[in-house]
């Protein structure tokens, strides 16, 4: 009898007019039918990711559309710097590494978005610098990067600006062409309200210039080839046809809301989020808070992985703990994709039940009615 | 009112229980829920693969996971002999080429199995030969591959027989570690009766031995991440959850059969099915016919392409036309999965019909009478 509730940065919940459409009869992904959704998911995604730019749709996790990203716009010894303020920076640096490039490590300390001084910095000193790849939400810090302020860096330059959206499409505002980010990337199972499974990217003129060159190894993430394979709604190996027929009724209801709205919805129930922590004493851990998902402080002498496990044991909710060096000092709690007012809502209360249970003291009930005024203001 | 039949090699149908399952609930892929699921699927499959060694599961098409035994096993000028009868042999020819290897195309006569002797042959002309790359059921051509033959050649030597079985593991017999084949491929959406989106590798402790020295770039693909996240029963990057959740209710059913008799199952429909098209003059495009899938050369004067429209808009049923120069002279009828023997019925029946409109001689009913008296033999 117990109920599941994922407030987790990914994956999150999976509605069920979305999971009903998982469960429909296969189709085959070389028909008229099939391709008709393809040709619509393929125009409604651009929507998402504010885009005239093709965003190819990859079967794979988010990864693989950054190592996509690496193999294809660069070739060994190109210069690049990735931005490391959190695990999902590193897999940046580590994926380029494997790919041999030449990689400059800039550090970012985890919690706080990326100097632009500095990066202008790099870029004047590396005038042989290609890209700059970086994210959008950090997830693992609940940290939004500047994007606006870095694409102003690199645009009209031969520097190509890469971000990971994964975890913060549809939360944090991304305005890709607008802003002139080169290439973006994300995956299904966050924002788009989809099971894991599906990977996303977008790709600039100037990318798409620069992948004529790039000498990188690649087959199945080469996206020459799913670019030529897009043109005609079709992908260069079988899709993952159901997720795909899914997607189609995520982008339906995404469409349903202009984006501004969409993600001021999201920057308000983060803004509940981290005003009702507070109420409790919970510090917020980043300086620059994320839309997608916030990150607070445990109280001193609780470990955080004791509160996850609790809250999951006791009451089959999901939130998260920290990543790496601040696994078991951060407790992390999603606001993306279908997560609600009213599962914030639920969330808080049994936070404020189980750090009770754990000796922490506050009034019970603080946070629960701080973020009603934030949510019903 | 139209229902959809699919009779082709992959997307094959997924059937209900399966599909219920990928309709349940999102579960978060670091709880022990889901780890008990993934340690279920991780020791069942290997039932499926007749073979002891991990098998590795990946989000991605088939030929991600083809992309992955040649970026893990090799380097860059390593010696490779692709086996060239087919669209896929091709593909792993695209691939090894790809990746700078110094690559053998070995080409086959389309429709048959690779020569013993001549691969025997170019393994002692070539004493640094690393690997073998071939493929069980080379669906474009619906040919079986004599594997435990080669794999008799490989076996006790360095060279890695490495074996592409994504259309034919399940339908054609495959017994990985009794003929010694060092990695096995597959994909989801075929014999397993799910929807594409996930892909599997089984590695020996040959071909593991061998990533050890392999300097090819990969990351998303990484099996020694991969090996080391298996045998915790993670996985490196999300998984695609809920394609998993199918994966375990698929493989509880493959479980409930011996292999022999799973095998001689599809075996006989196989059969049953080009005695069916012989009996009505359609000539077997193989000399060495799959179980998984029969390629029947259409009649002189008969777009093959035609006859899949006619089938697929008139009576909502897909087979497949062929691939590369035989597109439009074979048709393809999948006997893989849950297609099963009424499925079979059905499609001589219609095909017949179809084959009638088109101005085609023979007497109605012959080849579904001929399908009954071999399947009800």
């Amino acid at each position: 009898m117990k109920r599941r509730y994922l407030m987790t940065p990914g994956p999150s919940p999976v509605p069920s007019f979305i999971r009903e459409a998982l469960a429909q009869e296969i189709m085959h992904h070389r028909t008229e039918e099939f391709i008709e959704i393809l040709k619509e998911t393929n125009e409604n995604i651009k929507y998402l990711f504010c885009t005239q730019n093709p965003v190819v749709t990859l079967t794979s996790s988010g990864t693989g559309a950054m190592e996509a990203a690496v193999a294809n716009l660069f070739s060994a010894k190109d210069k690049v710097a990735a931005v490391c303020g959190g695990k999902f920076g590193e897999r940046w640096l580590e994926i380029a590494k494997a790919y041999s490039l030449d990689t400059i490590q800039f550090d970012v300390e985890w919690g706080t978005s990326p100097s632009v001084e500095k990066l202008k910095k790099i870029m004047d000193e590396n005038k042989d610098l290609k890209g700059i790849l970086t994210t959008l939400s950090e997830t693992s810090t609940a940290t939004v990067f500047d994007i606006a302020a870095l694409a102003a860096l690199t645009k009209g330059t031969n520097v190509l600006l890469v971000v990971d959206a994964i975890s913060g499409l549809g939360q944090d505002t991304l305005k890709s062409d607008e802003w002139g980010v080169d290439v973006v990337v994300s995956g299904s199972q966050k924002g788009l309200m989809l099971p894991p499974g599906l990977a996303f990217i977008s790709v600039s003129p100037k990318a798409q210039n620069a992948m004529k060159t790039a000498t990188l190894p690649k087959y199945y993430f080469n996206l020459t080839k799913a670019l030529k394979a897009y043109e005609k709604n079709d992908t260069p190996w079988t899709p993952a046809v159901s997720l795909i027929v899914g997607l189609r009724e995520s982008l339906k209801a995404v469409k349903q809301e202009p984006m501004e709205a969409h993600w001021a919805r999201y920057q308000k129930m983060a803004q509940g989020c981290r005003e009702a922590g507070a109420s409790i004493g919970l510090k917020v851990y980043s300086q620059s808070p994320s839309s997608s998902v916030t990150a607070f402080r445990v109280p001193e002498g609780i470990n955080a992985k004791d509160i996850v496990k609790k809250m999951r044991r006791e009451y089959g909710i999901s939130i998260a703990a920290g990543q790496g060096d601040i696994e078991e000092k951060v407790i992390r709690i999603a606001t993306m994709g279908w997560i609600n007012e009213q599962d914030l809502l639920m969330c808080f209360s049994v936070l404020e039940k189980v750090l009770k249970d754990m000796g922490y003291k506050f009034k019970l009930g603080a946070s629960v009615a701080r973020l009603q005024e934030v949510l019903y203001s």
